[in-house]
Parts: C-alpha cells; structure tokens; sequence
C-alpha cells in the first residue's frame, strides 16, 4: 500500500487555451487501400479528440509534419521544439502528439534546447493506430489532456494510465509501453 | 491566459490497489432485444476498464448494486458509503461507477458520513452507456483511473476532462455535463 | 447435404434504381442522453447504407413515419402499402425499414392490398438498433441489399442470412428471429 | 428500368453445411504493434462470421494458408481448388477468403481445373482489413453468405453488392472493386 498523501492537488480548472502539434506517429495512421498500407494522415487526432468532451478546451491544431517516428532526425526535433516553445507562447498548455519509437529522444532534445517550461508540455501516442480495432489512442489522448490540467510546467509523456518526467523515459519493446530509463 | 503554476504536482507512480465499487447507472447499461429497452448489466464497468492498458493498477471489482442513478435512495448511498469506507482500508484509491443523475448526492452522503478522506475516491458515470455509439464511457472511466494518480485524499467527480470535488457539484441538464454547485 | 440444384440463378446486374421506404422500428434506435431511453431517429439507415460499397445502386429515402412497431397500427400499414405500390412504379426494388414485433403483419396487409408485386419488395430491420454494440443492423440490410438482386418481384422478409418469402413468416421471440409460419 | 422478371428464384433454406476455405489477404490482416505493420492472422475470418447472425449454416473453418495475395502463385492456386473440390464433396456450398490482387486469377484456376461445379463456390475478401475502421469485410462475408443460398452451383466472386460470375472478373484499381473483364 502506498503511504496517504496530504499535499494540496495541483489543477487548473475552467476555460484552458491547447495547443495540439501534430508530428506523425502510428497514433495517425489510417489505412490506404490503394497501397494496402498504413500511411500518415494528420488530422486522426483531431478526429480523436472530436469525440471526446472537453468543453472547456479551446484547442488549436498544429500540422507541423507527418512522420513516422524513425523518419523524424535531429532537425525535426529542433524544429519541434521551437514549435513547442513559441505555442507555451500563447497557450495555457502544449500537446504533441508523436511516434513512440523516439518519443523519449525528442523530448530529451526539447527539454535540451528550451529554457524551463512554462506551461505543461505533453508527448504523447499510441502503439496501436486511432484506426486499428484494439487502438490506445483514445486513452492516450484522454489522459493527456487530464495531465494538462493536473501537472505544473514541465515536460512529460501521458501514456497508459502512467505521467513520465522528461527526459528519462524509454520505450519498453516487450510490453510496448513506456517507463522510466 | 491562465498564471503559470509553479507548485509541485501531486503524483503516485507505480503499482496502486484500486478498488472499483460498481452501483449501475447509464454507464452500464446494455440493450435487451427481447424487451427491447436498456437494462444493468454490472459487469460492462470491467469490460471498459480491460479494454485500457492499466499494467500498474491491480483492480478489484465490487459489484455493490445494479440501480439506475433514480432508484438510489437515501438507504443505497448510506451502502456506498459503507463501501468506499471499507474499501478505502485495503486499496490505494476507490473508483465509484454511478449513475448521474443522483451521483453529486451520493458523493454529498458519502462526505457527510465518513470521516477525512484516507485516499482518493472518484466518481464517473457515462451520459451515453458504454454500448450505445458515441459513449462518453472510456473517456470518463480513463480520466477517473489517471486522476487517481494525481488527486490527493478526498472526494471527487472525473467527467468529461473536469476534475470536481465533492460536495459541490450539479448535473447540468441542458449540456449534459457536471459542473461546480 | 441438400441435393444440388442446377436451375439458372435470377440475378440483375448493374445500376438499379431502389427506393428504401423508413418507418421507424429498432433498427434507426438511437439513444438520447436528456431523457435516458432509446428514441427513433429515422436517419439511422441511410447512415448504416452509406457505410457500404453499393456503387450500382441508385437510392432514393423516403422518411414515411418514425414509429415503434407496436405503434403501427391498420392506418400505417395501409399507409405502407400505398408508398411501396407508389415506389414500385418508378424504382426497380423497394426496401422497406420496419420494426420486427409487427413486420410480419405489415407485410400480410402489402400483400393483401396491392396486386401482384412488379418488383422486389423486401422488409427488414434489426433486433438490436444499429446504435448498440452487437446490432444486426448492418448484416440485416446488406443481405436485403442483396436480396433485390437476387430474388423475382414479390415480398419478402430479408434477415438473419434467411430470406422469407410473405405472407407467412412470424418473429420468434425465443431465438429472436425470424421464421415461417 | 430494368424489365420486371418473372423467373423463379433459386432459393435454398434451411440448414446448410459451408466450407469456409481461408488463404489469407487483407480481409485478415490484423495490426502487429510490436513491428507497427499489418500482418495475416487468418482466424479473423471466423471473427467476422460469429458477429453475425447465421442460425442454419453449419460452418467449417479451413485454414489453408495465410498468405497476401501478391504472394499466392501458381502452386497455390492449385492447392486452392483441390480444396475447394475436396470440400465441395462434403459441403452445400464453399466460402472461400482470398486477398483482392489475384483473386480473380485464383478463380480462373479453379474454373479450369475442377470439372463442373457441384455446389456454389463464392470467393469474397475486403479491400480494408476487418480489424481497421471503415472496413468492407463484414458487407463482403455477409453477401456471401446469403450468396450460397440464392446462387446455383458455379464459382462466383460475392462482393460490394455485386455477384460475379468466374471466370471474367477484374479489380478494378481506380474505384478498388470488382467488376466485370
């Protein structure tokens, strides 16, 4: 048993302004029957969250590119962060949404190259595409956007009922999750 | 734009013992073709609940009542009470699965009977059952089960991203939502 | 092992023009969240027909009445036959969406109202709407979809990978289903 | 219009024995987490067919291979109809799961190497894989299944609202269906 906690609960509640970055990842893959392949479609995470109820959300979307996670180097993480930094700019909250395979890589480079957050900063993904019967992405998202409300600035992934500090996360390849490195 | 918070986030990583105390409600119901109608089927809270990955939560499920939110009277939530009391002794968190239109009453009952809170206990529900297309289910039980993670001691409704204490909360009938009394 | 038959297949190939006639029943159930109870939303099925490739078939809605079934009464059923003698003159097939507990006997009043069927006319629905996980709705209307193709002028009762030939068919209430009479 | 016919319909009912024959293709492809591609996993034809209704077929399920179609060459197709004939011995009619590339190709093998059909030999498969949203799997087995009881003995494509005779099919890869040669 966990040891009873007394510490005041951090949350922000009411009206939040999101910014949601899209980069990719297996989260957005839809099926494309012409190829008889998955491929990258942006707005699936749009699509997810439009089924979701957060009234008090003002959501901007951000296509900032779609790719799959191992396509994504070290100039796509620079320019991920810079996004990140310029929408803590104007937002109460920062959701990126990304490919697990280097997930933690590029939160490590945000947290590198950026001064302190100010604002939450939350990675996150599925294992399992938003358009795969059996998909993670609906929890994935819907915790995110919880964490957004309940974390201080920092950056973190919200994955599989787990809130991850970054940097310090890995991916498992046995239980397809994350942890701490 | 809401001030940066600076204050420490409230977090419990690793293993936890939840309890999911399941009273009926909405957000159980099935269709019965041979009567055609709705009717609780207790068990749906545990099929929501494997549908997540959850890998750190060891989760015992306690079918207390199989009621709709109305047929809960003054004698059913001094029984859920007794429960979330009972069950707070041996689990980390309690997760309380009700119905919503007497759900901040039974919240309010359960506060007024109980001594201080030893560990979370939230309440979440579905306005749309978990069978029926375009259900809030998965978001509400997914939001309770991060929030218990990352909610101090005390008494609380998750629902469609908000985050509310008890007592203090009303069902809102024209946006079929809960917000602060 | 039934004997094998060797008489030539009735089949109509390429574009069909089909009338589908809406009159309320399970199978457009949707749930309404205000009120807690599954409610007739007529436009369920063209929603059901246009998540299916039927790039042949050219199909006009006709939104007749949004009743239960147990609701129909002599007045409606007349009121059916007329609008499936009425489609019968401009369409190459009429489906007809009803509820299950008095679909057989709608079909009964067609049959004896209306002279000698000039097309397909086929009778469907569903025993769980098509809104609940579990429906029927999708293989009960595609099979009728089919079943225009495949089946000479008269009236029948397309369901459950059966096809009834009317009058004569009754809904059993053990198996949920339905059989002849 | 098409002219009103007046021929009998071919129509058996009651119970039927099917052999389902399944080689694979993308109607049973299902999404590998772990490599992040989609790979065959035949048992989801079975899936597919115990979410339907089909109270009078006695069902076989034979798991001949698991292959894309692309990968289906000649030996195969020979394996494929000494299945089919072997089956059709025993059964009232043969279901046979194929991916969409050679499928017609595999039909005209069995044509021309099997003497005269004995039963209906329906080859249906989907252009989306079942386990990915907006999948056309569920229509194509469902208007098989109703296919075997209407169709005389022959080999046949069943698919999107279309029945085809074999040999004498084509995919068509603009609008990815089948249509005549």
């Amino acid at each position: 048993m966990t040891e009873p906690h007394t510490a005041p609960a951090f949350y922000r509640a009411g009206p939040l302004s999101v910014a949601v970055i899209m980069t990719g990842g297996t989260i957005a893959k839809s099926y494309d029957p012409a190829k008889a392949r998955l491929y990258n479609f942006e707005l699936k995470v749009k699509d997810i969250i439009d089924g979701l109820r957060t009234d008090d959300l003002r959501i901007t979307f951000i296509d900032l590119m779609q790719l799959d996670s191992l396509d994504i180097g070290d100039a796509e993480r620079v320019r991920i962060a810079e996004a990140v930094a310029e929408a803590s700019k104007r937002h109460d909250a920062v959701l990126v949404t990304h490919g697990t395979d280097s997930m933690p890589l590029s939160g490590e480079v945000l947290c590198a190259t950026t001064g302190a957050a100010t604002v939450p900063v939350i990675f996150t993904g599925a294992m399992v595409p938003f358009s795969v019967s059996g998909t993670d992405a609906i929890q994935n998202v819907t915790e995110a956007l919880l964490a957004l409300r309940l974390l201080p600035p920092g950056a973190y992934i919200a994955f599989h009922n787990r809130i991850l500090s970054l940097p310090g996360v890995r991916k498992d390849y046995d239980s397809l999750t994350f942890e701490e490195a």
